[in-house]
């Protein structure tokens, strides 16, 4: 550990300090033989057999550390999900943390840890990183930025334009638990606790389902959740978007929540669940294999591809329907 | 352009806002057949007679516009810089915009033209990136982040491990200037404006250079200036780095901001500056290459790499000596 017990700008200024910081909090979590700290760049070992994929996602959550993650897992596992929805098995990751002058060591120490443990869970080592810090007031805390390089299948056809008239749309598990988990523990609610975020890998989730041909796209709900996802499904594709409210699964604690503030669960955040439209002849699949695995036990049809011109039908539980309107200034618990 | 002349909160949501701005200003600078933002991840068509090479980099300077760059092109050169010194040719970008609450589009629009413009010059490709809008009091306006991804010939064996005792130590300009340039940019000194950044692409320095036999290493002297770089060299390699005073390149109104504000030049910061470790023999090839070109007229041999213990020994002009200390928590000008 570095001696002082909070970050100054001293840490940032490329010398002596620095040095300690990214030694003492950094590599001590983060060491393995890929990150090399001493050169400006790091060799990617690829199976040029494979396609590489290429993704980065800046992380701003507040609080930094909330039930089930922190801005750490958050950052591994975000970066993580979007190879892993685009069909790709993620091997490297880089980070960028960007720390305000003032910060706790200790949370910083802690957050580097789960950190690397998420990135050991998913089976992706950290190979480069740099580290800023701004001046206390410019800043949350800390900001991660990651980026991550996996290997896709030269075969995989994954893609917002394979999507068909009929196709089902299934979710891994219940939605909004991140974004309300966040929320709760950003504001002084009593409720605080009662939901924990589903930040996790969904590796073990798309891995086996990109493989399947009746699989056409994959994409995991993070802002704007699964209406968002479906309004960019409509869009490219031109066909409407049915979802079948009763078959949509949210938590109870979830739904408490969100009908006590107003809050609409199908905008809120997950980062740990997968949205995957495939033939209706493979659904029956992918859902039997999902709910095999941990946090699949709710796996679910939840909608269906329909002709129709862009649109999101959500079909209610009493028989009617409305559209659910993409995202504008909405009152949304603010999640990054 | 989007409608709304100040940043919001709903420009980070995930919905209509935030399609308009990445539309609006990072896709209309941006556009290139490899950037689809419809994807979560982009695939990267590498050459696999090459070695893939990775560095990654986070901007936060401040002010956002400075003389001779802004954080756009910056973020760019920065992290194009890294890895051309590491032999690499850089192929493409990610990046991260961490966008404050408030901040005029005009400035954005400004400093992502700028950023694309840099891009084209240094002949890469932003293939995959994200925004994230921060709660006003939260950032310093704009913070960049951006990860490249280049190619490096099997045969190039460019390392810290590779610099022998002996070696010459060559800049290919001035040093200082960005760090000064950006300190009279953020202060109210008569002297703002007399000094430009040096923010470039090195690729025209590193590029033939890296095919030198002799070349054994190559560096950006970045934070904490050409010293800093010296004290990784004498750390890494176990020897002392010598440096004569008289034949390192300062501007003259560098060295005047630096007599009056008590800096030394050596710790200040350059972002199109290259250190090249060489062998003596090649050191004359080198630097007769580097002085043809573009703001490479100032060229110099500034040291050797002596038997030692891991000092850097400034040989000043009037014929003394004195260590160069590891930076600490000096009084340097925040340049990032």
């Amino acid at each position: 550990m570095i001696k002082d017990r909070h970050i100054t700008l001293a840490h940032g200024n490329g010398g002596r300090y620095m040095r300690e910081l990214i030694e003492g909090v950094f590599v001590r979590h983060l060491a393995n033989p890929a990150l090399d700290v001493l050169h400006d760049a790091a060799p990617l070992a690829l199976d040029h057999r494979l396609v590489p994929y290429i993704t980065t996602d800046a992380f701003t959550v507040q609080p930094l550390e909330f039930p089930g993650g922190d801005i750490g897992s958050l950052a591994v596992n975000g970066t993580v999900n979007d190879l892993a929805v685009s069909g790709a098995v993620p091997h490297f990751l880089t980070l960028n943390a960007i720390i305000e002058e003032g910060l706790a060591v200790d949370l910083l120490d802690r957050v580097v840890a789960n950190l690397a443990e998420a990135a050991a869970t998913a089976g992706v080592k950290i190979v480069a990183g740099d580290t800023k810090v701004v001046p206390r007031g410019q800043g949350g805390g800390l900001y991660l930025a990651t980026t991550g390089v996996g290997l896709r299948d030269t075969g995989c056809a994954l893609g917002l334009d394979a999507i068909r008239v009929g196709d089902a749309i299934l979710v891994s598990g219940p939605v909004g638990d991140h974004g309300i988990a966040v929320m709760l523990a950003r504001e002084a609610f009593e409720l605080k606790g009662a939901v924990r975020s589903d930040c996790a890998s969904v590796l073990p989730f798309t891995a086996p389902v990109a493989r399947f041909a009746g699989t056409h796209f994959m994409r995991d709900p993070t802002r704007g959740g699964l209406a968002t996802v479906a309004h960019e499904i409509a869009r490219a594709s031109g066909t409407d978007v049915h979802l079948y409210e009763a078959q949509v699964p949210v938590r109870d604690a979830v739904r408490s929540v969100c009908e006590i503030l107003g809050y609409d669960p199908y905008y809120l955040a997950c980062e740990g669940r997968v949205v995957a439209v495939v033939t209706p002849e493979t659904a029956d699949d992918v859902l039997a294999l999902w709910r095999t695995l941990p946090h699949g036990a709710q796996a679910s049809r939840v909608g269906t591809i329909e002709a129709g011109r862009g649109r999101v039908v959500l079909e209610t539980a009493i028989g009617g329907s409305r559209f659910l309107e993409e995202l504008e200034d909405d009152p949304l618990p603010r999640i990054c």
